[in-house]
């Protein structure tokens, strides 16, 4: 597959615009953005496997099913999630879904919503409904970044990415915006994702294609362990370009989804709460798919392996400590710990003058953990994280402050 | 039952002896301590139920199933854990409970062993001999806290408690030391305790008791979620007092042996590393135990509870955002959050007037957290675990430099 990385993220693509204000629910900055098609679009989501769904999702659900996976637009804000805001909340968020359809004169099932913050806060109608005429004004391709800003929570930076994917039958893209923090995980669930493309696609492969990307990007990240209430990833198609997705292309597409996916889900680890260090997380040698990413995850959650990473400590032990009270059979003595390029366990020996190297390693910004298990099998599982440090603490003990 | 604390720690029980000193497995400090009984003592244990087991554990193991329960002393070393350390490691934990029992002239079965410390370290056993020799000939009754500072990694502080249990056949003593700080979770695991009586019960009934005390107590505290190679709880019975534990007696004695390992528990909560507070997880209106205690590990393993406690903040949406994603089955919109008396979520509606008396409640050194599932069940259960801190950051950031 051939592409190239472009500018312009949630805009990047034919047949789509965005418009960004402050509408007070947030004390100051950008707050809601309005990412809108210039026709029904096909669209896909998946939504967070949380028990506790926040009204934004409940009504973004009916919404797709009701119109079958087409979709002209939709409304986020950031400052309130929300969530368990009983009755009061889902009204809330069906004004919001109505004010953005009568807006753009498009159907109501056609608008969705979405929303990120604080849980339990009411979401003020009035302010929404203001933003959303006032944004609606300003419809324009260029203020993807400020569309990238405004459904940021306590995220370092804006978070984009776009690509350019080249085939026999012409070209098309795919781009889009994330924004994350803490909060990120399992299950993809944990942030908020917006995908556009040009390329013309039914809402049933759509959805499938979505699929098939988020399982090892989104899904395969973790800042701390949790997932929120209010978690979706939507991918719009515009349908713009000359490329029609079929069987023969569905692959490339798949791949470049991926691609564009596994960016933004890395900037979210990246850009976790405090995070200082992209840690990658890679347990080889399972004998179940499940079973190695199980280990992987676990060691990517461990609080004593991301304080170990912080300071650059290649406190080897911990990660096989964590495998070992994750549930995953193997033996101990045929494991192998790597960190960056020095193996500091193997063949049931310690090699302690690898320490130096590893310290080396775990000084940069990217670190690489393995462990493999020994077992017979050849299952293998990559899940990102990040190192946890005295700000990540700073930052989640004062939240609401 | 009639219970007095007493002072004592783990000599507070009639038979029993410990003795410490400094063999340079520490660059500083304690680092060695024994406890011994007069004679041949009843002797249970639980093991940690990590899959990566420390020699130490394979020792102690072997021996209490070797000698039928029957146990005259324990060695125990701070500084390394001699965990994935490999056939030397092995070697160096059978040496140790050699040097033990011949320097006490005791069945090599009678001697058990424990450590705790770094992982793939190997244990300097020349150190360990000459402290043992060294210890043996300074056995006492009093140094009962330097034995508890002797067992500590970073730990914050010694940790003992001791009861005497009043009965109509007279009365016996249960006391005990245990350390701990991080690494405490799950099923007791994840730390180290000594306890002692001199009741006179058999090994049979001793194991017992020990697992039906251990289950609500040490089975119930999490620091950060992880289970080391090395824990174990170890528990001597010297049958110095006049009393036999019979059917008649053996509750009360369970009864009294739960009050010691509750105390001890809280304390290695509340000692966690760069804690400040001493959460309290209730977890009420389950369709299950199992459901129960799984929606409270959840929350008491949670970064952002733990951090919201930290920092005082009464965000009571990530209590039930926490259990949403914990897997267990309940209406969001039937459950209640209680921080301390302040009901904050009832019957669907936020109670945010009552916020200012949660906050209040949460910047106190003891904090009760409460969730009712709502469902039909009326199964509960109580977690305790503590807040945390930039400091917990730090101290595992640095742990070996």
């Amino acid at each position: 597959m051939k592409t190239n990385l472009l500018d312009g993220g949630v805009t990047a693509a034919k047949g789509f615009q965005v418009a960004v204000t402050h509408c007070g629910i947030k004390t100051e900055g950008l707050d809601l953005a309005l990412i809108v098609s210039d026709g029904p679009a096909s669209g896909a989501a998946v939504f967070t496997t949380n028990l506790v769904v926040a009204a934004p999702v409940i009504v973004a659900k009916q919404h797709l099913s009701q119109s079958g996976g087409l979709v002209r637009a939709i409304a986020v804000n950031s400052g309130c999630a929300n969530a368990c805001t009983g009755d009061a909340g889902l009204s809330a968020a069906r004004a919001m879904a109505t004010t953005l359809s009568k807006t753009l004169d498009c159907q109501l099932e056609h608008a969705l919503v979405a929303s990120t913050g604080v849980i339990g806060l009411p979401l003020d109608s009035s302010k929404i409904h203001q933003g959303i005429v006032t944004a609606a004004g300003d419809l324009n391709r260029t203020a993807h970044t400020a569309a990238a800003e405004a459904i940021m929570t306590t995220d370092s930076g804006p978070k984009e990415a776009a690509v350019q994917i080249n085939t026999p039958e012409g070209s098309f893209v795919i781009g889009g915006m994330v924004k994350g923090a803490g909060m990120i995980e399992p299950n993809m669930a944990t942030m908020l994702g917006f995908l556009t493309t040009d390329a013309k696609i039914e809402p049933v492969l759509l959805r499938k294609a979505l699929s098939a990307a988020v399982a090892d990007t989104f899904n395969a990240i973790t800042v701390d362990g949790e997932c929120s209430t209010n978690d979706a990833v939507f991918l719009l198609a515009s349908g713009c370009s000359e490329v029609s997705v079929d069987k023969v292309i569905y692959p490339t597409f798949v791949e470049g989804l991926r691609e564009v996916c596994a960016t933004l889900a890395r900037e979210i680890v990246r850009g976790g709460e405090g995070a200082t260090k992209l840690i990658t997380v890679r347990v080889t040698g399972g004998q179940s798919p499940k079973e190695a990413k199980c280990a992987a995850r676990a060691i990517a959650n461990s609080l004593l392996v991301k304080t170990a990473v912080h300071g650059s400590d290649p406190n080897w032990g911990r990660l096989i400590a964590v495998a070992g009270r994750a549930g995953v059979v193997f033996d101990p003595t045929q494991a192998r710990v790597k960190i960056g390029p020095a193996v500091l366990f193997e063949n049931d020996t310690v090699l302690a003058d690898q320490e130096p190297t590893a310290a080396a390693h775990l000084k940069g910004k990217e670190v690489l953990l393995e462990l493999d298990l020994g077992t017979k099998g050849s299952y293998e599982a990559t899940v990102w994280t990040c190192d946890l440090s005295a700000q990540y603490v700073r930052i989640n003990a004062d939240y609401r402050t």
